[in-house]
């Protein structure tokens, strides 16, 4: 093994796990080096911020998921520098060297330089955060439950979501769902179908990446749930009692304890150090450009793929930042290693398949962009369930799992609505400040 | 409403939520206060702190199951204090005033004096502490994969569980299947097989409320899974380096950096301030000493049930903290109250009905004293699997959860290992710290 070719991956996201399952069979070492021991299956955490779903339920270890690739081993670490001419990553433990390297590290909430927003307006990203939404979701509920001055039981009752992309969407729907139906006979003071929910976008129109059409049933479909979509207003500021907002004509407060972030992501920290040493060009979201190899220029042994790669499609289209570009990705760059180890010269440049675009609004709700074909309502519904099912089923035999969820999903059972770390789910604000210091504090040598 | 007979039920453990829902239809008016929104299945916990299952897979909002019941609200608080002449409890945000009170606030782990140890040594209890342990166990391994050190690599491997009743032998069993199964392949440089899983207890055989045949039946089936059983040894000391013990032939040193509390239980901190107002009399583990009506002596309109009550049967044996004894002392507070509501004065003690006993040690193996009757292995575990899936099926039809979770029980595959909370994980005293402060911190008004 000690002369084999040594492919280090850094991140297990979609991006990284497509990687190294590329490489189960290649005569190469393979090391994934991931900060979290889980993998995740982001595409449903929407899910576990609105209790649908348990975090188990969507992620799955990251050594379980390799455990008979005998050619790779796992470490529980972080890259926090690296060195391109040694060819060596830094970790907080220990350097690591490469042959090759593919680095998947991902993205993260972007406030758009107000980061002190993120103590009110938690990210969906991470399991921390979609918690850390739960409490907030479920404790809002519970407060207007007990507070009889009416403006302040609104405030508690009004949710604002920033950003109708497909997270901001499926979010808003969600939360329609569970505020008409799930707990609908809960309460006693109040009547959680009053809750106010609303979407803010600065663009003109909800899910713009999707197709004009769709976004026009998507949006009817979230009215219908009883969420008010507002298009073409810029969330000026975010505090503890909510959201000021410049509209077309004037300036305007919003009252909300409940505020959610699903506007913007920006490369994970390690971009900045890969960027310096490499001398990357970055765009505006802190993404790392890479060249139609997903390599660095300059660098050949090391690819950037999934949402920390700024790269375009044959027609100089920029990639989104989903899943199916990180697994595209990861596999391709697996593939080219491999390709170079054996010597074999065809390589071809990365070639993305868009194989579409969805997004769930509620129980047999849907949007569908799938090969060009506009599918909405139950159809897209269907067609989004089988998809997810595929995935989930090919990480981990817990098609029961998926089951069970369809199952309470269909029935509006409640699966997982619990507000956990106790009694201070009384004051949202510093479990908030709980999970970012959590997510910021560094691992320490053992 | 208003003239209807007021019954404040504190806690929803199981004596709490079983004296709600025996008041249904009831003509009284009903409040359940718990300072969490959900009501966990204990029994189950241990499963959590393995990572079999997920939080939400072993806990129901309370809101949820009580939602048809018209007469009850649900307060998420917590009684600080109780005025037993005025009839009023008081919470942390208001005054509830009662005509018949139950409480059922149950206990918490209890360190015999050594409170300092709760840092090193978890107890079983609740979901904090729960994930505290899954990822005390989880980031054990991760550890001992790192360090080439081999002391310091088996002090990693070596998990000590203090305490074999029940909760400790089932603990014990899932970490055995653990290390012998579902880990066996992940790791590169140790073998999970390896891992020393060390039970130790101060009585002279483990489970000893079960039958003693049922005991060495028990101890055999663990010894399987490589545990080692380690009676009449008397803990002197947690730290960080592990557990300092009292044998028959002296004192000893067991380096572990895991160590887990399965060994007692006291009053939770509500019963301190109940005996200081009514005077009650409570015993060494902190217990309120009740009369054969589960009334504090006294105070006919004060029901205790469940762990916090010290009762007897008519045997004049104490009864035991198991959530059998909770749900019928909970189910038989109600019935009184609701005879005394109505004017019948037929009322007689408590009789607490035994069912039996129940320890599940590993897959297909459990030991069961079921009227009398001992059983063990397969068919022990059979009647387990039943008697939790009845339990599990009456407060949520959440039967597909226990069929997901029986299905990857028998397959020895990973439900929920996930090490969340982020790069933290890489310390585990931090997690505990952060754990019990967020237990014992009060809730605010809001």
């Amino acid at each position: 093994m000690a002369n084999r070719h040594r492919v280090v991956i850094l991140g297990a996201g979609f991006g990284g796990l497509y990687a190294a399952k590329a490489l189960k069979h290649a005569p190469v070492h393979v090391t994934v080096i991931d900060r979290r021991n889980y993998h995740l299956f982001q595409p449903l955490l929407y899910q576990v911020a609105t209790g649908s779903l348990s975090p188990g339920e969507i992620a799955a270890p990251i050594r379980g998921i390799l455990a008979k690739q005998k050619n790779t081993r796992v470490l529980l670490d972080e890259a926090v520098d690296i060195d391109p001419t040694g060819k060596t990553v830094v970790l907080h433990d220990e350097r690591i060297a490469y042959d090759s390297l593919i680095i998947a590290t991902g993205s993260k909430g972007s406030y758009f330089g107000h980061d002190a927003w993120s103590k009110y307006a938690p990210p969906v990203k991470g399991i921390e955060n979609a918690t850390t939404i739960r409490h907030k979701l479920l404790f809002a509920f519970e407060s207007a439950e007990r507070i009889s001055d009416p403006a302040e039981r609104q405030a508690w009752l009004t949710f604002v979501i920033v950003g109708a992309g497909a997270t901001g969407v499926e979010l808003a729907g969600a939360l329609g769902e569970i505020a008409h139906h799930t707990l609908k006979d809960d309460f006693r003071s109040i009547d959680p179908r009053t809750a106010k929910i609303l979407v803010l976008d600065s663009a003109k129109r909800i899910l713009s990446t999707f197709p004009e059409d769709l976004s026009r049933h998507a949006k009817k479909s979230l009215e219908k749930l009883g969420a008010t979509i507002r298009t073409e207003v810029l969330v000026t500021n975010v505090d503890e009692n909510g959201v000021t907002v410049k509209t077309p004509t004037g300036e305007e407060h919003i009252s909300s304890h409940t505020v959610i972030w699903a506007a913007g992501v920006t490369a994970s920290d390690f971009g900045r150090q890969l960027a310096k040493r490499t001398g990357a060009q970055t765009e505006k979201g802190g993404r790392i450009v890479v060249d139609q190899s997903l390599t660095i220029p300059g660098y050949p042994d090391i690819f950037v793929v999934g949402d920390m790669a700024y790269s375009t499609d044959s027609k100089g289209k920029p990639l989104p930042g989903v899943a199916q570009v990180a697994m595209q990705g990861g596999a391709y760059a697996a593939k080219t290693i491999v390709k170079r180890v054996k010597g074999d010269r065809n390589i071809r440049p990365f070639d993305y398949f868009d194989k579409g675009d969805l997004a769930v609004i509620g129980r047999g709700s849907a949007v569908a962009n799938i090969f060009g074909l506009h599918l909405w309502g139950l159809p897209a519904w269907l067609v989004w369930l089988f998809v997810h099912l595929m995935y989930i089923v090919e990480f981990q035999s817990r098609i029961l799992v998926f089951i069970q969820w369809g199952f309470l999903y269909l029935t509006a059972n409640r699966g997982a609505m619990l507000i956990t770390w106790g009694t201070e789910a009384k004051q949202p604000e510093d479990q908030v400040a709980l999970a970012s210091a959590s997510t910021s504090s560094k691992p320490q040598s053992s």
